[in-house]
């Protein structure tokens, strides 16, 4: 049976050999759900045109599709880096166990990438953000929640 | 030109058309750009296997796919409820200059949505997290971000 290490270096090992051809930045990770890797990620954002592509989000995706479900309950994940927010909810979002990282975030902010200040920013109240945001029509929007949570058949997740 | 109250109506009937035939929650968007529609999105966790879809990101990567970019900036999004962590790094990660949003994330909590618990569990720092994680390997995966900082090619995003 592989160890951690094996795992995170064989997310390493992707982070490395896809920085070079233009995906995306340098950074990888591997879903593994009882002792085999079921989803493999890396960065793809440049390469997609996808700024939704980070590497945990495209393995948790891979990993999904793969097993047919959309709860990774049971399973872990190895990333090169510790997650952003985006990447961190969705690892919760996907009932992942538990994860492994490598760099900080502070190691990416260090080579340019935001996540220290997107960390800052998502912890701040919407008002505080320098993100604008406004609120609209609420009252239309409530109404269609009221109607999913009155149906019997709706499919939780 | 249609108004801002126009656009979050059609992320409502998106939301309310959607969630009925097993895509997923009641959760719609759009990405406007130049008073031009150019990325719709619903929630389609359940029905894609896909936690990662929520109605934000599924719009933001319709809009790139579209559009031919990584960067949306210059474009806004209308979502039919305050984006959850993932959606909300999502947006900042896509460089979206505003969010308008209708129902907040305590109402989605309240038809049984976890927005308010991963607000809160995002903020905190990762070893007080209801989510265990664990450090491995950090240099040799910080070599990596070093080979990327020393690439003068490299496409930064």
């Amino acid at each position: 049976m592989p160890s951690h290490e094996d795992f995170m270096r064989h997310a390493i090992a992707l982070s490395r050999a896809r920085m070079g051809d233009g995906d995306g930045g340098p950074f990888g990770a591997v879903v593994v759900m009882d002792g085999e890797i079921v989803g493999e990620g890396w960065n793809r954002v440049t390469g997609d045109n996808d700024p939704t592509a980070h590497a945990e989000v495209v393995a948790i995706r891979a990993a999904c599709e793969r097993l047919g479900v959309f709860s990774l309950e049971g399973a872990v994940i190895y990333t090169t880096c510790e997650p952003c927010p985006m990447c961190l909810a969705a690892v919760y979002w996907a009932r992942l166990d538990r994860v492994y990282y490598a760099n900080t975030a502070e190691d990416a902010a260090r080579i340019g990438f935001d996540d220290v200040r997107l960390h800052r920013e998502v912890a701040l109240a919407p008002a505080q953000r320098e993100l604008p945001s406004e609120r609209l029509l609420a009252d239309e929007a409530s109404a269609v929640l009221d109607e999913w949570a009155a149906d019997p058949d709706r499919l939780r997740y």
